[in-house]
């Protein structure tokens, strides 16, 4: 198990539940744009959110940003590290760097002291597109070189007396990512921050990101992530979520689960399973809904839902773990279900 | 690597490439509108078509249908063995059973004498809603509990002589899919048909299937895929043909890469992204395209594309394999970029 570290007042690793991150894209140095963001991300379910501080004015805003917000707020810092103490200076809770990106020993001692003073975390984010030339040279951009980029960026932190590290290694290829994580973790015993950059599109980001971070989280490796996706990052909260949840590692309202249908289906599984996550959106106790095409197999193979309808000719069956409940005409099938839903979860 | 299988003129595992297959929704005995799908899901890339078989008249329409495409035809049978049979007479390139509903060994043996005398292959098809009785109580609907059931299936048949099998554990859950697949491969020999299903609406499908199927894929598991989805198959094949071109396993097409935009992106990411990745839908050469939206960085952070695009102040670069190329006015980028793709390409 990972060791527990503190990002303002969201707790990380030591089996804590998997945090949900994201960041911004608006000019971080325009405080009401930011924070308009940062509200709409809060209010999605963000737990933490990242902001690029590329200048003094977008380091300095972290002030204004914290006093309009109650989620921690993480400075992105490149090159220069008198930015990274500048943000922390003005109350980030924790500052990602690239250690290999800011400089010798002596810049990257000023952003350690700097944390250390104010006693927030560091995370180490290594990706593969700013590898450092000795680690390209004998490794390539390969997940060995990933992962011995990021252990010797730690090390260079662990000898400067720091030990407040997240760290997280990303590239844009889900193999590299699981293989370089995998290493990581056997590695280190501080919470790593996983995701895959440069994820793309939204299906694309979906795809690639659930496809490196489950089999990830599954294992136990993972203790926050974030989902790159292009465009409104609000979108990346519902993505994480969408992914803790159907993976089983945490629960976020309603998950349907619906057959695929075949030729045996009568009703219209799309239309239903549709229709009931419409109408359960704002339902936010954990529940699974089974919408099955058959009413012979289906109560029987939803078993593990903890409702479920099955419909065909005409008629409808609402079961609980596959136990029949009630028999209703096909067309009273939505309404009575989530009738009963309210009335019984 | 697991044995070789020939599913009409697809040959499955020993190293072929991971084949994607779909299901029909339709009456599989209405010919003209099965037809018209297993057509769709052709010419969207499906490379194998499953059909419910739930009475006579679908079994018997497989000789229709197969004399109206070119790709194989697999009957999936539950509960009558002279169904499974009469779609073997009919011409069905595979046939998918779960001998634990089939009945006892003589209804199994009728099939299976059938399979050999048409030389075609049987899946073995496990999943978690029809799980034997002595296995619930044994291991419960566990992944252990899954694989003992497929193994036991799998024996039964080989008992019988027959070893021309394709084997597939199915459950909605995607830990106990990948955990049971893990367990399979380590089992037996044959090739392994790989899904998730009741995986649900389209992206809740997209997120289960990914997760399940590409750690799986990523170590060698799975020869065939299905990515359950309700509605319209045809989503399935590009579900499945997104999944395989992300993980690296196949390549259809042109796969964009897109930075995930931060206070330093100067350009719409997303916008662009998405009008690239239309302009190029009919380019069928694998391509990896970046749109990056930081001239500083993104060069560098895409090196690994094919090509990239890069803007910000106006300004657009076009670069190859990191490499400067072109520099244009924003404006133009798109138009250039699809330009120099055909061009070079």
């Amino acid at each position: 198990m990972s060791k527990t570290i503190h990002i303002g007042r969201v707790t990380i690793g030591g089996g804590n539940p998997v945090a949900i991150q994201s960041m911004t894209n608006t000019k971080t140095s325009d405080i009401t744009t930011t924070s308009a963001q940062i509200a709409a991300l809060e209010k999605a379910g963000c737990e933490m959110v990242r902001l690029s501080a590329p200048d003094e004015n977008s380091a300095r805003a972290f002030k204004a940003l914290k006093s309009k917000t109650n989620i921690p707020l993480i400075a992105d810092v490149h090159f220069d590290y008198k930015l990274a103490v500048l943000a922390i200076e003005n109350g980030a809770d924790k500052i990602r760097i690239n250690p290999g990106n800011i400089g010798d020993d002596v810049k990257v001692k000023a952003v350690v002291d700097a944390a250390k003073a104010a006693r927030i975390p560091i995370r180490v984010g290594v990706n593969g597109g700013s590898l450092e030339k000795e680690i390209l040279f004998k490794y390539g951009n390969s997940a060995e070189g990933l992962t011995a980029s990021a252990i010797n960026n730690v090390r260079r932190l662990e000898k400067m007396g720091f030990d407040d590290i997240v760290v997280s290694i990303k590239s844009s290829s889900v193999k590299k990512t699981i293989d370089a994580n995998r290493k990581l973790a056997e590695a280190v015993e501080y919470p790593i921050h996983i995701g895959v950059t440069e994820a793309g599109t939204y299906e694309n980001a979906l795809v690639k990101s659930s496809a490196a971070l489950a089999p990830l989280l599954l294992e136990g490796i993972g203790d926050t992530i974030r989902v790159s996706i292009s465009g409104d990052p609000v979108r990346e909260i519902f993505a994480a979520k969408k992914i803790l949840n159907l993976i089983g590692l945490r629960k976020f309202g309603v998950e349907i689960i619906a057959c695929p249908t075949c030729a045996r289906t009568d009703i219209d599984v799309e239309k239903l399973a549709n229709d009931i996550e419409m109408a359960l959106i704002d339902f936010e106790k954990p529940l699974t809904v089974a919408v099955m095409g058959c009413a012979v197999n289906g109560p029987g193979e939803a078993k593990e839902a903890d409702i479920g309808v099955a419909g065909g000719n005409g008629e409808g069956l609402i079961f609980v773990h596959g136990e029949k409940v009630l028999k209703v005409r096909e067309t009273d099938l939505l309404e009575t279900l989530i009738q009963y839903i309210r009335e019984n979860f």
